[in-house]
């Protein structure tokens, strides 16, 4: 299976990674916008720099992986099924619901696997977790608690153009509460800037609680904060009718040291790469399934409208200060 | 220091041992409504039953403990402060939020330590995170999650009187938010039935989140269940601006069994009076202490009063579906 | 049951309440060879400090508790039974083996229980994994390692009289070893001085490592040291056919805290007392239901001969750097 | 840096990989005794199997790796010493000490890099235990455990050719104590076969315990046994003179669930290979280091030798029972 990679920046190179690894892929051609880092991770791997234009229209591509930046996801992902392509594409589709659901309009009709990069859900840890759930290992799942909290914001640049905490970091929440619980019927939001006062400047927010309501009465709840000192702090925590299931955080070594000062263990990674190293790799074998094995895509594009359906609720639930409901009209084109 | 109890019910033999135990406050009279509990715990100590008037009459008692039922403290604190008793009160005041605050406006003009029973205060692990929260040793505390699952739900019959899941069983974790964070600004609750049918029939939820907002943005969450079938699930977490701060579970033992099933570790110890054994003895010591050497007393009349006006307020939530403001006139007589 | 204590010092206060905590037991006497120390205690129970020579002759007490210094016990054992009474004796029954033989050879032929206060066999850890292993649940145990660490070293003064660290700190483990293993073939002891050269110079060592080796094959192996900065090390770790058990240490509390300088968690408790209170409650719970229920003590005479007997082989065997059989002559009078 | 892999089994796949991941060395030949064996894993890469003769000729071939059986092993490092080659060889030398003296000799002479693969040196976690040892984070280490138990035994007839335990499986164990600590002076075992018989039956014994004693007074202890029903159990932990240091299990996951039949967290990897898996690639760049960079080689032939000379002094302190001597006539040519 032929691969096109679209982005070379820091995500573009751990997928191309992830392509060399699985022995049923290649990657034949990347493209970016930034003048020189397409041909620098071409020349890495002895392949060629090339267009989008090129890729589209070359028969012998079988897939493209769409890890360039946010605003170009959309006609990506439109392109691609136009010219006929598998395609893996790193969430979000677009920043903006609507123009979201027009792309799932066109990928609907679409008969190549589409898959969405929701990279959590191949976690091992939280992969388990959802074995062991669905398993009926801890009865009926109730109540979902997960808790997200990054080591430090992003740049205030970034802040801007990143569509809000809820579409920018949740997200992945989102997704991994729909992907545990299924869809929830309403979204409570409650946010404030409490980590950088340019955050709140930039109109955002940094700090976050939301909680989801499920028609059968399971709740969900998430937490999210742009600074842990600590470290990338990434745990899920489900009660059951018959137990409790908790994905803990994976630390950086084994290491325990005991001195008068306490009792001292490793943090957990720093850095979301290291912690999601092995889960984009699974990720990427889950898709190159779908190609060549015709499995269905372990992420769809209706799971990226939904987590989409779902910040956009929370934004709305933040600023009328309401509880906001999901209707099957914000999340089906 | 002569004590006098109301009450010789399960809670009432536990204060019953922390009295005879601190050498500073001796146990000299038991009342109680049911025939024979009275005499039966008296007779173990070799004291005397006997009325409440009796008790309110006598000169020579310091103070009484109310370990009665629920509806009974009101009016034994309002007597008891007539009397010119200090008063140790299980809490809550009152299911009634407007008697509460009349109970402390006659509290408030009485010259003797009024302390309410908010046992968790005085666990020592969750009194470390309050130390070392109000030290500064996670900077300033922006993000609070307590965390309360009872092992199994209590008798239907029990339900019916109890006012309510916010009422009877959250309100030892609004009064852990207050104590932790100070009163917030607006409560947002969510509820659900999903532990027994008859609890919904009563009326009553047993799954529960409830989001606190403060003025300057901090969050805290709060997740209910009835039933947590590995134990008493009670836990404590604080993120701050410098790290973060949890009060993990009290465990049964310290053994870990490792075999082909596993790696089994002891479950949380499942019955509250063994979890908070330690708490109620230090509790007492703090009443002893506001009596015996005028110090403040470490949980008021008016906590109560803050605990009881919360509960009212995720009552009003949960029917209305949305946030309820907390305002000085529903906490200040 | 009436108790006559000898010894008014930390371990004597120590038993003196579980005496008066256990409903079934009243302390009546004490005695101490320090003056004015039974008199305190006395004084603060209500009750009369008095003399060896009238407690024996008091025919009213029924048993005599001894926790005064080692060099007493033997002739104390031998006197109380003797006077008919029953005994509970600390360890150890004398720093030598063939005084402690003769001691036993009197015992024996005593009617009333005569047990020896090897509290850590009521640890209620320690009686978890005995009663895990003994329940088969790792199946057959094959490899037992114990561990014991003081926070810091004794003053050289007691180092001197003490014993050596073989019969004065790993009796304790010794103990260990034969309760769950029972007595060893051989043993082989290591030891030097690396905590404090002041014990050198007093002839004893301050780090040891002891293995002991089974008819059967079985292996232990203990490791002690003088000092542990971070607190008391007390873990016991038994490999089985079918599993592992580990009783960990008891941490001060349940809090953890998370900064960038590392996930910190409480240190074990610090102060033999703290880590093994309950222990001395439920060892004496296990004396009085050998008096008054008659069921058998659950350490007896000829335990505290083994328990000498491994030190004396160690001690054997460190100074001539070789195994150590462990023969029937050594531990039967 | 073009390779040559001797053995084309399961550690010579895994070393192959990790050559190729290092983007400074480059696999370009293979050789294995074993028919088709050379070839599969040569196809798998592009390249070709060879005989050792066409490897020794090839001056384009700068290092070899030697992952052949035990028995090739001394022949192959003269082989290479003597063809100018650097060489990374596994671990041991050879079963005989003696033997291995004679390869050290030689090899002693040769101006290239020889490494010895003690891959437990680079695991992270016990990487990470020796720079905090070293960088005095617990004052001076005083007391060594090193505890080592594998899920199942080989076969026995993998036993039989193996050298023994502590040749085969504790060898690993005394280059870690030598890594940490250096070389005892005297070294005494005790082991039984507990877990097989037929391993008692080739001559050999599955659970040992082994100790060290050291010049200064440190010691050490080692504790293996061929069955741990649990998983793969490697664990270093140092008492030192301002503390302790532990370094834990790897974990299958970070799962923990909670149910009435405790709380349940997962199990140490099972398999060595997965365990180590980073650790041979950290191994790997060592090699490399010291090929292309002139670092010394983090585990050298002296090395070998040494961990040999424990081993069989182990074995002569077992069959004599007693403690034997290390003298520098055991570990220098």
């Amino acid at each position: 299976m032929k691969v096109a990679l679209f982005g070379a920046g820091r995500i573009g190179k751990v997928h191309a990674a992830s392509i060399q690894s699985d022995p049923r892929s290649e990657l034949v051609a990347v493209m970016d916008a930034v003048p020189g880092a397409a041909e620098a991770l071409a020349a890495h791997y002895g392949i060629a720099a090339t267009s989008a234009e090129a890729i589209f229209a070359d028969a012998e591509i079988d897939a493209i992986l769409i890890a360039s930046s946010t605003n170009t996801h959309a006609d990506l992902l439109q392109a691609g099924a136009a010219a006929g392509k598998a395609i893996f594409c790193e969430k979000p589709i677009d920043l903006d619901l609507a123009r979201a659901r027009e792309v799932m309009s066109v990928t609907n009709g679409h008969d190549k696997p589409v898959m969405m990069g929701f990279n959590r859900r191949f976690d091992p840890n939280f992969a388990s977790l959802k074995a062991a759930l669905d398993g009926g290992e801890i009865g009926k799942g109730e109540l979902l608690a997960v808790t997200s909290y990054d080591p430090a914001p992003p740049p205030v640049e970034y802040i801007k153009v990143s569509g809000g905490l809820y579409r920018d970091m949740m997200i992945h929440d989102f997704d991994m509460c729909a992907h545990l619980f299924g869809m929830p019927t309403s979204v409570m939001a409650h946010g404030a800037c409490l980590v950088d006062p340019a955050i709140g400047e930039a109109g955002d927010i940094d700090t976050a609680v939301v909680t989801l309501t499920y028609a059968d009465g399971r709740l969900a709840t998430i937490r999210n904060s742009r600074r842990a000192t600590f470290g990338y702090d990434q745990r899920v925590e489900v009660l059951g009718s018959g137990g409790m299931l908790a994905a803990e955080n994976v630390r950086e070594n084994t290491i325990v040291k005991a001195t008068d000062a306490g009792v001292v263990s490793a943090k957990p990674v720093h850095f979301f790469l290291e912690r999601y190293m092995r889960a984009y790799e699974i990720e990427w074998a889950g898709f190159v399934d779908a190609v060549v094995a015709g499995k269905p895509v372990p992420a769809s594009v209706q799971d990226g409208v939904n987590a989409l359906a779902l910040a956009e609720a929370a934004n709305m639930s933040l600023a009328e200060g309401r509880p906001v409901e999901i209707t099957a009209a914000l999340t089906w084109a």
